[in-house]
Protein backbone atom coordinates (compact mmCIF):
# COMPACT_ATOMS: atom_id res chain seq x y z
CA UNK A 1 0.00 0.00 0.00
CA UNK A 2 0.98 3.40 -0.47
CA UNK A 3 1.24 5.84 2.80
CA UNK A 4 -2.00 7.58 1.45
CA UNK A 5 -4.20 4.19 1.28
CA UNK A 6 -3.07 3.04 4.59
CA UNK A 7 -3.84 5.97 6.11
CA UNK A 8 -7.31 5.73 4.56
CA UNK A 9 -7.35 2.19 5.76
CA UNK A 10 -6.49 3.52 9.65
CA UNK A 11 -9.59 5.95 9.26
CA UNK A 12 -11.74 3.36 9.17
CA UNK A 13 -10.23 1.36 12.26
CA UNK A 14 -11.96 2.95 15.71
CA UNK A 15 -10.72 6.47 16.22
CA UNK A 16 -10.10 8.20 18.95
CA UNK A 17 -12.18 11.70 18.75
CA UNK A 18 -8.87 13.47 19.66
CA UNK A 19 -7.24 11.64 16.57
CA UNK A 20 -9.07 14.41 14.57
CA UNK A 21 -9.42 11.89 11.98
CA UNK A 22 -5.91 11.48 11.07
CA UNK A 23 -5.41 14.39 9.53
CA UNK A 24 -3.75 16.60 11.75
CA UNK A 25 0.50 16.68 12.92
CA UNK A 26 -0.68 15.46 16.91
CA UNK A 27 -3.54 14.35 18.57
CA UNK A 28 -5.64 15.60 21.66
CA UNK A 29 -5.80 13.44 24.98
CA UNK A 30 -7.38 14.93 27.68
CA UNK A 31 -5.30 18.24 28.47
CA UNK A 32 -2.39 16.99 26.26
CA UNK A 33 -1.47 16.78 22.69
CA UNK A 34 0.16 14.09 21.56
CA UNK A 35 2.81 13.09 18.56
CA UNK A 36 4.78 10.57 17.44
CA UNK A 37 8.00 10.39 14.70
CA UNK A 38 9.76 7.07 13.01
CA UNK A 39 13.54 8.18 11.78
CA UNK A 40 15.10 5.23 9.54
CA UNK A 41 18.44 5.05 8.78
CA UNK A 42 19.27 5.54 4.75
CA UNK A 43 15.49 7.12 4.63
CA UNK A 44 15.25 9.98 7.09
CA UNK A 45 19.27 10.35 8.04
CA UNK A 46 22.48 9.12 6.97
CA UNK A 47 24.91 5.63 7.97
CA UNK A 48 27.29 8.32 8.60
CA UNK A 49 25.50 11.65 9.99
CA UNK A 50 26.61 12.15 13.70
CA UNK A 51 24.57 10.12 16.11
CA UNK A 52 24.27 13.08 18.57
CA UNK A 53 22.84 15.01 15.68
CA UNK A 54 20.33 11.83 14.82
CA UNK A 55 19.33 12.17 18.25
CA UNK A 56 18.84 15.51 18.28
CA UNK A 57 16.79 16.08 14.82
CA UNK A 58 14.52 13.10 16.18
CA UNK A 59 13.70 14.66 19.55
CA UNK A 60 13.44 18.01 17.12
CA UNK A 61 11.20 16.79 15.25
CA UNK A 62 8.44 15.74 17.46
CA UNK A 63 8.73 18.92 19.67
CA UNK A 64 8.16 20.74 16.30
CA UNK A 65 5.14 19.19 16.30
CA UNK A 66 4.21 20.49 19.89
CA UNK A 67 5.11 23.46 18.76
CA UNK A 68 2.26 23.47 16.16
CA UNK A 69 -0.02 23.10 18.42
CA UNK A 70 1.40 25.94 20.84
CA UNK A 71 2.25 23.67 23.47
CA UNK A 72 4.73 23.62 26.45
CA UNK A 73 6.77 19.93 26.19
CA UNK A 74 5.52 17.46 29.08
CA UNK A 75 8.52 15.25 28.11
CA UNK A 76 9.38 12.27 25.63
CA UNK A 77 9.64 8.52 24.98
CA UNK A 78 12.20 6.40 23.63
CA UNK A 79 12.39 3.85 21.04
CA UNK A 80 15.77 2.99 20.82
CA UNK A 81 17.94 -0.33 18.84
CA UNK A 82 21.11 -0.87 20.78
CA UNK A 83 23.55 0.14 18.39
CA UNK A 84 26.79 -0.33 19.76
CA UNK A 85 28.93 1.45 22.71
CA UNK A 86 30.14 4.03 20.56
CA UNK A 87 27.14 4.89 18.66
CA UNK A 88 25.23 4.46 21.59
CA UNK A 89 27.14 6.81 23.57
CA UNK A 90 27.72 9.54 20.72
CA UNK A 91 23.43 9.52 20.10
CA UNK A 92 23.13 10.01 23.98
CA UNK A 93 25.04 13.09 24.16
CA UNK A 94 22.89 14.61 21.75
CA UNK A 95 19.88 12.94 23.25
CA UNK A 96 21.06 15.09 26.59
CA UNK A 97 21.44 18.35 24.92
CA UNK A 98 18.37 18.67 23.01
CA UNK A 99 16.11 17.16 26.07
CA UNK A 100 18.40 20.26 28.61
CA UNK A 101 18.46 22.83 25.93
CA UNK A 102 14.54 22.70 25.29
CA UNK A 103 13.50 22.18 28.93
CA UNK A 104 11.54 18.22 27.83
CA UNK A 105 12.20 15.38 30.00
CA UNK A 106 12.32 11.76 29.06
CA UNK A 107 8.95 9.60 30.84
CA UNK A 108 9.75 6.22 29.60
CA UNK A 109 10.75 3.94 26.47
CA UNK A 110 11.79 0.69 25.21
CA UNK A 111 15.33 -0.39 24.25
CA UNK A 112 15.37 -3.32 21.33
CA UNK A 113 18.36 -5.50 19.47
CA UNK A 114 18.27 -5.07 16.02
CA UNK A 115 19.53 -8.19 13.56
CA UNK A 116 22.89 -7.33 12.40
CA UNK A 117 23.09 -4.89 9.36
CA UNK A 118 19.88 -4.01 9.71
CA UNK A 119 18.76 -0.25 9.13
CA UNK A 120 18.15 1.78 12.53
CA UNK A 121 14.78 2.47 13.08
CA UNK A 122 14.11 5.34 15.76
CA UNK A 123 11.05 6.66 17.39
CA UNK A 124 10.20 9.58 19.60
CA UNK A 125 6.64 10.17 20.74
CA UNK A 126 6.12 13.61 22.58
CA UNK A 127 3.56 14.74 25.01
CA UNK A 128 2.95 18.35 25.39
CA UNK A 129 0.68 20.19 27.81
CA UNK A 130 -1.24 23.45 28.00
CA UNK A 131 -1.48 24.08 24.23
CA UNK A 132 -4.19 26.23 22.50
CA UNK A 133 -4.00 23.36 19.80
CA UNK A 134 -5.09 25.29 16.39
CA UNK A 135 -5.89 22.47 13.56
CA UNK A 136 -4.09 22.52 10.80
CA UNK A 137 -7.32 23.11 8.78
CA UNK A 138 -9.04 26.46 10.71
CA UNK A 139 -8.15 28.50 8.08
CA UNK A 140 -10.60 31.17 7.20
CA UNK A 141 -10.91 33.53 3.94
CA UNK A 142 -9.17 37.01 4.50
CA UNK A 143 -6.48 34.96 7.03
CA UNK A 144 -2.78 36.13 6.44
CA UNK A 145 -0.37 33.64 6.38
CA UNK A 146 2.76 33.86 8.62
CA UNK A 147 6.06 32.17 8.78
CA UNK A 148 8.40 32.04 11.67
CA UNK A 149 12.05 32.72 11.25
CA UNK A 150 13.91 32.09 8.06
CA UNK A 151 13.37 29.60 5.19
CA UNK A 152 15.37 27.30 3.41
CA UNK A 153 18.92 26.97 5.81
CA UNK A 154 17.48 23.50 6.30
CA UNK A 155 17.74 22.94 2.73
CA UNK A 156 20.96 24.80 2.32
CA UNK A 157 22.50 22.83 5.61
CA UNK A 158 21.75 19.35 3.81
CA UNK A 159 23.93 20.48 0.79
CA UNK A 160 26.51 21.97 2.85
CA UNK A 161 26.45 18.21 4.35
CA UNK A 162 26.73 16.50 0.97
CA UNK A 163 29.66 18.99 -0.07
CA UNK A 164 31.02 18.14 3.06
CA UNK A 165 32.31 21.70 3.83
CA UNK A 166 30.75 25.12 3.87
CA UNK A 167 28.68 27.61 6.49
CA UNK A 168 28.54 26.36 10.27
CA UNK A 169 25.08 28.23 10.54
CA UNK A 170 23.58 26.14 7.69
CA UNK A 171 24.58 23.01 8.66
CA UNK A 172 23.30 23.17 12.02
CA UNK A 173 19.56 24.59 11.37
CA UNK A 174 19.95 21.09 8.70
CA UNK A 175 21.11 19.28 11.50
CA UNK A 176 20.13 20.52 14.92
CA UNK A 177 16.70 22.09 14.12
CA UNK A 178 15.15 24.09 16.68
CA UNK A 179 11.66 23.94 17.02
CA UNK A 180 9.98 27.25 17.55
CA UNK A 181 8.32 26.35 21.08
CA UNK A 182 8.64 29.59 22.22
CA UNK A 183 6.72 31.31 19.21
CA UNK A 184 3.92 28.54 19.18
CA UNK A 185 2.79 29.66 22.18
CA UNK A 186 2.60 33.22 21.62
CA UNK A 187 1.07 32.31 18.49
CA UNK A 188 -1.53 29.87 18.89
CA UNK A 189 -3.55 31.43 20.84
CA UNK A 190 -4.15 33.84 17.87
CA UNK A 191 -4.20 31.43 15.04
CA UNK A 192 -7.44 30.12 13.26
CA UNK A 193 -4.91 27.10 11.62
CA UNK A 194 -1.21 25.61 12.50
CA UNK A 195 1.48 23.38 12.09
CA UNK A 196 4.92 23.21 11.65
CA UNK A 197 7.01 23.46 8.08
CA UNK A 198 8.43 19.90 7.40
CA UNK A 199 8.19 19.26 3.76
CA UNK A 200 8.65 22.53 2.01
CA UNK A 201 6.94 25.65 2.50
CA UNK A 202 5.07 25.93 -0.33
CA UNK A 203 4.00 21.74 0.03
CA UNK A 204 3.31 22.91 3.72
CA UNK A 205 1.02 26.04 3.50
CA UNK A 206 -0.87 24.35 0.32
CA UNK A 207 -1.78 21.85 2.65
CA UNK A 208 -3.19 23.85 5.22
CA UNK A 209 -5.21 25.41 2.44
CA UNK A 210 -6.23 21.88 0.92
CA UNK A 211 -7.23 21.25 4.55
CA UNK A 212 -9.47 24.32 5.25
CA UNK A 213 -11.02 24.46 1.77
CA UNK A 214 -9.50 27.41 0.49
CA UNK A 215 -6.94 28.97 -2.06
CA UNK A 216 -4.03 30.45 -0.27
CA UNK A 217 -1.28 33.29 -2.55
CA UNK A 218 2.00 33.34 -1.03
CA UNK A 219 4.26 36.69 -2.06
CA UNK A 220 7.82 34.85 -2.81
CA UNK A 221 9.35 38.04 -2.22
CA UNK A 222 7.95 38.34 1.34
CA UNK A 223 9.44 34.83 2.47
CA UNK A 224 12.22 35.59 4.86
CA UNK A 225 15.76 34.12 3.58
CA UNK A 226 18.50 34.80 6.23
CA UNK A 227 21.87 36.32 5.55
CA UNK A 228 23.82 33.39 5.33
CA UNK A 229 21.31 31.65 3.15
CA UNK A 230 21.52 34.44 0.69
CA UNK A 231 25.45 34.41 0.83
CA UNK A 232 25.54 30.83 -0.41
CA UNK A 233 22.37 29.66 -1.94
CA UNK A 234 21.08 33.74 -3.81
CA UNK A 235 18.64 35.61 -3.50
CA UNK A 236 16.04 32.80 -4.93
CA UNK A 237 13.30 32.03 -2.72
CA UNK A 238 11.77 29.44 -4.70
CA UNK A 239 14.42 27.40 -3.94
CA UNK A 240 14.12 27.97 -0.38
CA UNK A 241 10.55 27.57 -0.24
CA UNK A 242 10.52 24.54 -1.92
CA UNK A 243 13.31 22.86 0.41
CA UNK A 244 12.87 20.62 3.53
CA UNK A 245 13.24 20.50 7.21
CA UNK A 246 12.82 23.89 8.24
CA UNK A 247 11.00 23.29 11.29
CA UNK A 248 9.34 27.09 11.25
CA UNK A 249 5.66 27.34 12.21
CA UNK A 250 2.80 28.48 9.72
CA UNK A 251 -0.13 30.07 11.01
CA UNK A 252 -3.36 32.00 9.42
CA UNK A 253 -3.99 34.56 11.14
CA UNK A 254 -7.14 36.98 10.96
CA UNK A 255 -6.34 40.36 9.09
CA UNK A 256 -5.99 42.42 12.42
CA UNK A 257 -3.24 40.20 13.96
CA UNK A 258 0.28 41.40 13.66
CA UNK A 259 2.95 39.71 15.77
CA UNK A 260 5.39 41.30 14.60
CA UNK A 261 9.10 39.96 15.53
CA UNK A 262 7.54 36.95 16.24
CA UNK A 263 6.83 35.89 12.78
CA UNK A 264 6.65 37.38 8.97
CA UNK A 265 3.65 37.69 6.96
CA UNK A 266 3.73 35.87 3.42
CA UNK A 267 0.30 35.54 2.06
CA UNK A 268 -3.51 35.36 2.18
CA UNK A 269 -5.80 32.98 2.30
CA UNK A 270 -9.41 33.35 0.12
CA UNK A 271 -12.51 31.24 -1.23
CA UNK A 272 -11.13 28.87 -4.04
CA UNK A 273 -8.53 26.12 -3.62
CA UNK A 274 -4.61 25.67 -4.49
CA UNK A 275 -1.48 27.97 -4.42
CA UNK A 276 -0.59 30.94 -6.42
CA UNK A 277 2.46 32.56 -6.46
CA UNK A 278 3.27 36.32 -7.31
CA UNK A 279 6.78 37.90 -6.96
CA UNK A 280 5.94 41.84 -6.78
CA UNK A 281 2.30 41.45 -7.24
CA UNK A 282 3.22 39.32 -10.60
CA UNK A 283 1.67 35.89 -10.93
CA UNK A 284 4.50 33.48 -11.06
CA UNK A 285 3.94 29.69 -12.29
CA UNK A 286 4.25 26.93 -9.72
CA UNK A 287 7.33 25.10 -9.80
CA UNK A 288 7.56 21.14 -10.90
CA UNK A 289 7.75 20.23 -7.03
CA UNK A 290 6.40 21.75 -3.81
CA UNK A 291 8.17 19.90 -1.29
CA UNK A 292 8.66 16.33 -0.42
CA UNK A 293 5.66 15.24 -1.28
CA UNK A 294 5.90 11.34 -1.30
CA UNK A 295 7.96 11.02 1.69
CA UNK A 296 6.60 8.83 4.15
CA UNK B 1 26.37 -1.03 25.45
CA UNK B 2 24.17 -3.19 27.03
CA UNK B 3 21.05 -2.55 27.37
CA UNK B 4 21.32 -2.04 31.43
CA UNK B 5 23.85 -0.20 30.48
CA UNK B 6 21.94 2.15 28.67
CA UNK B 7 19.03 2.36 30.43
CA UNK B 8 21.64 3.30 33.75
CA UNK B 9 22.67 6.00 31.18
CA UNK B 10 18.92 7.40 30.31
CA UNK B 11 18.60 7.92 34.12
CA UNK B 12 21.24 10.45 34.01
CA UNK B 13 19.03 12.69 31.82
CA UNK B 14 16.69 14.92 32.73
CA UNK B 15 13.43 12.33 33.70
CA UNK B 16 10.07 13.37 34.46
CA UNK B 17 8.59 12.62 38.00
CA UNK B 18 6.48 9.77 36.46
CA UNK B 19 9.02 7.90 34.70
CA UNK B 20 9.58 6.81 38.12
CA UNK B 21 12.96 6.21 37.46
CA UNK B 22 12.75 4.24 34.15
CA UNK B 23 12.05 1.06 36.49
CA UNK B 24 8.81 0.75 35.94
CA UNK B 25 6.27 -0.53 32.86
CA UNK B 26 4.70 2.59 32.31
CA UNK B 27 4.81 6.26 33.63
CA UNK B 28 2.13 8.24 35.20
CA UNK B 29 1.17 11.64 32.88
CA UNK B 30 -0.98 13.81 34.19
CA UNK B 31 -4.14 10.91 34.59
CA UNK B 32 -2.81 8.92 32.56
CA UNK B 33 -0.78 5.92 32.35
CA UNK B 34 1.64 5.81 29.03
CA UNK B 35 4.20 2.95 28.14
CA UNK B 36 5.98 2.00 24.92
CA UNK B 37 7.01 -1.51 23.21
CA UNK B 38 9.02 -2.33 19.90
CA UNK B 39 8.50 -5.44 18.16
CA UNK B 40 11.38 -6.34 15.73
CA UNK B 41 10.84 -9.13 12.89
CA UNK B 42 13.63 -11.71 13.53
CA UNK B 43 14.07 -10.70 17.29
CA UNK B 44 10.49 -11.05 18.48
CA UNK B 45 8.43 -12.50 15.80
CA UNK B 46 9.30 -14.26 13.07
CA UNK B 47 9.01 -13.33 9.03
CA UNK B 48 6.59 -16.22 8.33
CA UNK B 49 4.24 -15.15 11.53
CA UNK B 50 0.74 -14.27 10.30
CA UNK B 51 0.39 -10.56 10.13
CA UNK B 52 -2.55 -9.95 11.62
CA UNK B 53 -1.39 -11.72 14.61
CA UNK B 54 1.84 -9.70 14.54
CA UNK B 55 -0.60 -6.50 15.07
CA UNK B 56 -2.68 -8.14 17.85
CA UNK B 57 0.49 -8.62 19.82
CA UNK B 58 1.57 -5.47 19.42
CA UNK B 59 -1.09 -3.83 20.48
CA UNK B 60 -1.80 -6.26 23.29
CA UNK B 61 1.47 -6.17 24.84
CA UNK B 62 1.40 -2.93 25.40
CA UNK B 63 -2.68 -3.06 26.81
CA UNK B 64 -0.82 -5.80 29.26
CA UNK B 65 1.04 -3.06 30.60
CA UNK B 66 -2.04 -0.86 31.21
CA UNK B 67 -3.58 -3.77 32.56
CA UNK B 68 -0.95 -4.08 34.84
CA UNK B 69 -1.55 -0.81 36.47
CA UNK B 70 -5.22 -1.26 36.37
CA UNK B 71 -5.91 1.03 33.48
CA UNK B 72 -8.43 2.04 30.84
CA UNK B 73 -7.45 2.03 27.23
CA UNK B 74 -7.50 5.61 26.47
CA UNK B 75 -6.05 4.60 23.18
CA UNK B 76 -2.52 3.78 20.57
CA UNK B 77 -0.28 5.37 18.44
CA UNK B 78 1.01 3.19 16.19
CA UNK B 79 4.95 3.74 14.19
CA UNK B 80 4.25 1.78 10.96
CA UNK B 81 6.70 0.49 7.92
CA UNK B 82 4.82 0.00 4.88
CA UNK B 83 5.29 -3.48 3.94
CA UNK B 84 3.31 -4.48 0.87
CA UNK B 85 -0.43 -4.78 0.03
CA UNK B 86 -0.71 -8.11 1.26
CA UNK B 87 1.50 -7.80 4.24
CA UNK B 88 -0.10 -4.36 5.33
CA UNK B 89 -3.51 -5.21 5.11
CA UNK B 90 -3.37 -8.69 6.99
CA UNK B 91 -2.38 -6.18 9.58
CA UNK B 92 -4.80 -3.89 9.58
CA UNK B 93 -7.68 -6.54 9.98
CA UNK B 94 -5.42 -8.53 12.72
CA UNK B 95 -5.16 -4.19 14.38
CA UNK B 96 -8.67 -3.61 13.73
CA UNK B 97 -9.62 -6.94 15.63
CA UNK B 98 -7.28 -6.15 18.58
CA UNK B 99 -8.48 -2.65 18.86
CA UNK B 100 -12.11 -3.70 19.02
CA UNK B 101 -11.99 -6.61 21.10
CA UNK B 102 -10.08 -4.79 23.75
CA UNK B 103 -12.24 -1.13 23.26
CA UNK B 104 -9.36 1.05 21.98
CA UNK B 105 -9.18 4.05 19.76
CA UNK B 106 -6.56 4.58 17.45
CA UNK B 107 -5.18 8.10 18.61
CA UNK B 108 -2.50 8.65 16.18
CA UNK B 109 0.87 7.22 14.75
CA UNK B 110 3.28 7.38 11.94
CA UNK B 111 4.50 5.49 8.72
CA UNK B 112 7.15 5.42 7.13
CA UNK B 113 9.30 3.10 4.68
CA UNK B 114 12.34 0.86 5.01
CA UNK B 115 15.12 0.43 2.81
CA UNK B 116 14.37 -2.64 1.13
CA UNK B 117 15.06 -6.19 2.86
CA UNK B 118 15.08 -4.51 6.13
CA UNK B 119 13.81 -6.44 8.81
CA UNK B 120 10.12 -4.28 10.05
CA UNK B 121 10.36 -2.62 13.24
CA UNK B 122 6.92 -1.51 14.51
CA UNK B 123 6.04 0.61 17.84
CA UNK B 124 2.99 0.69 19.47
CA UNK B 125 2.18 3.75 22.28
CA UNK B 126 -0.46 3.13 24.59
CA UNK B 127 -2.43 5.19 27.02
CA UNK B 128 -3.96 4.07 29.52
CA UNK B 129 -6.96 6.39 32.10
CA UNK B 130 -8.62 5.96 35.64
CA UNK B 131 -5.60 3.87 37.25
CA UNK B 132 -4.89 2.93 40.40
CA UNK B 133 -1.26 2.55 38.89
CA UNK B 134 0.36 0.28 42.03
CA UNK B 135 4.19 0.11 40.82
CA UNK B 136 6.08 -3.11 40.73
CA UNK B 137 8.82 -1.96 44.21
CA UNK B 138 5.61 -1.81 46.29
CA UNK B 139 5.42 -5.40 47.62
CA UNK B 140 5.56 -5.51 51.46
CA UNK B 141 6.57 -8.43 53.44
CA UNK B 142 3.64 -10.74 54.67
CA UNK B 143 1.91 -9.81 51.08
CA UNK B 144 0.73 -12.57 49.47
CA UNK B 145 1.75 -13.16 45.41
CA UNK B 146 -1.21 -13.77 43.50
CA UNK B 147 -1.39 -14.62 39.33
CA UNK B 148 -4.49 -14.21 36.63
CA UNK B 149 -5.87 -16.92 34.89
CA UNK B 150 -2.86 -19.88 33.92
CA UNK B 151 0.59 -19.88 33.67
CA UNK B 152 2.11 -21.44 30.25
CA UNK B 153 0.38 -21.56 27.66
CA UNK B 154 1.90 -19.00 25.20
CA UNK B 155 5.25 -21.23 26.03
CA UNK B 156 3.03 -24.16 24.96
CA UNK B 157 2.16 -22.64 22.43
CA UNK B 158 5.37 -21.32 20.67
CA UNK B 159 5.95 -24.92 20.48
CA UNK B 160 3.23 -26.21 18.90
CA UNK B 161 3.92 -22.90 16.58
CA UNK B 162 7.35 -24.20 16.09
CA UNK B 163 6.06 -27.79 15.22
CA UNK B 164 3.58 -26.62 13.25
CA UNK B 165 0.41 -28.50 14.59
CA UNK B 166 -0.83 -28.88 18.05
CA UNK B 167 -3.72 -27.32 20.18
CA UNK B 168 -5.57 -24.33 18.84
CA UNK B 169 -6.01 -23.02 22.23
CA UNK B 170 -2.31 -23.32 23.30
CA UNK B 171 -1.22 -21.04 19.96
CA UNK B 172 -4.05 -18.65 20.11
CA UNK B 173 -2.70 -18.08 23.90
CA UNK B 174 1.04 -17.52 22.42
CA UNK B 175 -0.15 -15.92 19.31
CA UNK B 176 -3.24 -13.53 20.10
CA UNK B 177 -2.08 -13.14 24.27
CA UNK B 178 -4.96 -11.32 25.79
CA UNK B 179 -4.04 -8.95 27.86
CA UNK B 180 -5.73 -8.98 31.68
CA UNK B 181 -7.99 -5.51 31.69
CA UNK B 182 -10.25 -6.78 33.51
CA UNK B 183 -8.36 -8.31 36.67
CA UNK B 184 -6.51 -5.62 36.04
CA UNK B 185 -9.05 -3.20 37.39
CA UNK B 186 -10.12 -5.69 39.85
CA UNK B 187 -6.55 -6.09 41.58
CA UNK B 188 -4.84 -2.66 40.86
CA UNK B 189 -6.83 -0.82 43.76
CA UNK B 190 -5.86 -3.96 46.04
CA UNK B 191 -2.50 -4.26 45.26
CA UNK B 192 0.91 -2.93 46.79
CA UNK B 193 2.78 -3.86 43.84
CA UNK B 194 1.14 -4.97 40.28
CA UNK B 195 3.18 -5.93 36.94
CA UNK B 196 2.38 -8.39 34.26
CA UNK B 197 4.34 -11.28 33.41
CA UNK B 198 6.22 -10.89 30.20
CA UNK B 199 9.33 -12.77 30.59
CA UNK B 200 8.26 -15.90 33.05
CA UNK B 201 6.56 -15.91 35.78
CA UNK B 202 9.53 -17.21 38.12
CA UNK B 203 11.84 -13.97 36.53
CA UNK B 204 9.21 -11.60 36.67
CA UNK B 205 8.16 -12.30 40.60
CA UNK B 206 11.72 -11.95 41.36
CA UNK B 207 11.90 -8.73 39.69
CA UNK B 208 8.85 -7.61 41.69
CA UNK B 209 10.85 -8.77 45.38
CA UNK B 210 13.92 -7.00 43.99
CA UNK B 211 12.53 -3.54 43.22
CA UNK B 212 10.68 -4.00 46.90
CA UNK B 213 13.56 -5.00 48.55
CA UNK B 214 12.23 -8.39 49.83
CA UNK B 215 12.27 -11.79 49.41
CA UNK B 216 9.71 -14.25 47.39
CA UNK B 217 8.96 -17.54 48.08
CA UNK B 218 6.80 -19.36 45.49
CA UNK B 219 4.37 -22.61 45.55
CA UNK B 220 5.30 -24.60 42.48
CA UNK B 221 2.29 -27.05 43.12
CA UNK B 222 -0.05 -24.09 43.12
CA UNK B 223 0.82 -22.25 39.90
CA UNK B 224 -2.41 -22.69 38.25
CA UNK B 225 -2.17 -24.85 34.56
CA UNK B 226 -4.50 -24.83 32.24
CA UNK B 227 -6.18 -28.44 31.07
CA UNK B 228 -4.64 -27.58 27.66
CA UNK B 229 -1.48 -27.09 29.08
CA UNK B 230 -1.79 -30.35 31.09
CA UNK B 231 -2.84 -32.41 28.67
CA UNK B 232 0.09 -30.90 25.93
CA UNK B 233 2.84 -30.78 28.15
CA UNK B 234 2.65 -32.45 31.31
CA UNK B 235 2.03 -31.63 35.16
CA UNK B 236 5.42 -30.02 35.64
CA UNK B 237 4.62 -26.08 36.40
CA UNK B 238 8.52 -25.51 36.54
CA UNK B 239 8.37 -25.16 32.38
CA UNK B 240 5.54 -23.21 32.43
CA UNK B 241 6.84 -21.01 35.50
CA UNK B 242 10.37 -20.29 33.13
CA UNK B 243 8.66 -19.95 29.84
CA UNK B 244 7.36 -16.03 28.46
CA UNK B 245 4.57 -14.14 27.11
CA UNK B 246 2.01 -14.95 29.13
CA UNK B 247 0.91 -11.45 29.94
CA UNK B 248 -1.16 -12.38 32.69
CA UNK B 249 -1.12 -10.04 36.22
CA UNK B 250 1.20 -10.52 39.00
CA UNK B 251 0.29 -8.57 42.14
CA UNK B 252 1.34 -8.48 46.22
CA UNK B 253 -1.79 -8.36 47.99
CA UNK B 254 -1.97 -7.78 51.93
CA UNK B 255 -2.62 -10.77 53.84
CA UNK B 256 -6.43 -10.57 54.07
CA UNK B 257 -7.15 -9.66 50.41
CA UNK B 258 -8.51 -12.51 49.01
CA UNK B 259 -9.86 -12.12 45.40
CA UNK B 260 -10.94 -15.80 44.30
CA UNK B 261 -12.05 -15.82 41.45
CA UNK B 262 -9.84 -13.31 39.29
CA UNK B 263 -6.72 -14.64 40.30
CA UNK B 264 -4.40 -17.69 42.34
CA UNK B 265 -2.61 -17.05 45.48
CA UNK B 266 1.17 -18.79 44.83
CA UNK B 267 3.65 -17.20 47.08
CA UNK B 268 4.26 -15.07 50.07
CA UNK B 269 6.67 -12.15 50.37
CA UNK B 270 9.10 -11.98 53.09
CA UNK B 271 12.13 -10.16 54.52
CA UNK B 272 15.45 -10.83 52.53
CA UNK B 273 16.06 -11.07 49.48
CA UNK B 274 15.92 -13.54 46.69
CA UNK B 275 13.35 -16.16 44.92
CA UNK B 276 13.01 -19.75 47.09
CA UNK B 277 10.40 -22.24 45.28
CA UNK B 278 8.48 -24.96 47.15
CA UNK B 279 6.44 -27.99 45.94
CA UNK B 280 4.57 -29.56 49.00
CA UNK B 281 5.87 -27.15 51.17
CA UNK B 282 9.63 -28.77 50.22
CA UNK B 283 12.36 -26.90 48.93
CA UNK B 284 13.09 -27.03 45.44
CA UNK B 285 16.66 -25.95 43.81
CA UNK B 286 16.01 -23.29 41.17
CA UNK B 287 16.44 -23.42 37.27
CA UNK B 288 19.22 -22.51 35.88
CA UNK B 289 17.22 -20.08 34.00
CA UNK B 290 14.45 -17.95 35.24
CA UNK B 291 12.99 -16.76 32.33
CA UNK B 292 14.13 -14.49 29.40
CA UNK B 293 16.47 -12.77 31.14
CA UNK B 294 18.47 -10.80 28.28
CA UNK B 295 15.60 -10.02 26.18
CA UNK B 296 15.77 -6.45 25.11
Amino acid sequence: MTEAEFIAALRRLPLHAGALGLGDDAARVGGFVVTTDTLVEGVHFLSDDPPGDVAWKLVAVSLSDLAGKGAVPEGVLLNYPLSGRTWDRAFLAGLNACLAVFDCPLIGGDTVSLPAGAPRVLTVTAIGRDAAAPVRAGAQAGDRLWVTGTIGDAGAGLAVAQAGSGPETLLAAYRRPRPRLAEGRILAPLAHAMMDVSDGLLIDAWRMAAASNLAVTIALDAVPLSAAYRAYAGDDPLAAATAGDDYQLLCALPPGERPTGHATCIGTFAAGAGLQLTRHSNPVPLPERLGFEHRA
